[in-house]
């Protein structure tokens, strides 16, 4: 996963917290594009996120692409598998 | 939310049991396309049945689309406002 301003990661903070980074992202630089990475749980906070962002706040804003995928995590500490997690990326543009 | 053959409605059981609806769509009908329903903590277990049939079971279908919308709930019992919850659609598809 990439480190450039135009990503922001979802991970187990509530909605809100990502809804203001992006928003934050919109408004105080170049990006015409954000998008949202989110693993396993933090899905269906990137949906949230996606969704209340675009109802509530940026209404000009459009979903360009939304993909899915799959991940390998390494084994947890005790476990000798490794495992899969799924991924999920959300790409908002303004028009 | 229709009842299509072609739709499989996500809910909390493990992906497993959808992975299964899914593979059992695809071979017993003429279903040429399968789309996953999805609310709320669900979306999550959406995401791994898509990609759990096609990483491990049907290698050549393509996600032909991913939607992710809001809808409103009723107020739970005992509440006064209507909830909104997080929806996402995956439709796949044999090529």
């Amino acid at each position: 996963m990439s480190r450039d301003p135009g990503t922001v990661f979802i991970g187990r903070k509530p909605a809100m917290s990502y809804v203001l980074a992006v928003i934050t992202s919109f408004s105080s630089g170049n990006a015409k594009e954000i998008t949202l990475k989110a693993r396993g749980q933090a899905i269906t906070t990137a949906v949230d996120t996606a969704e209340i962002v675009r109802s509530r706040f940026l209404k000009d804003l459009k979903i360009s692409k939304i993909s899915i995928g799959t991940e390998e995590l390494p084994p947890r500490e005790g476990e000798n598998r490794s495992r899969m997690v799924s991924t999920m990326e959300i790409s908002m543009a303004k028009e």
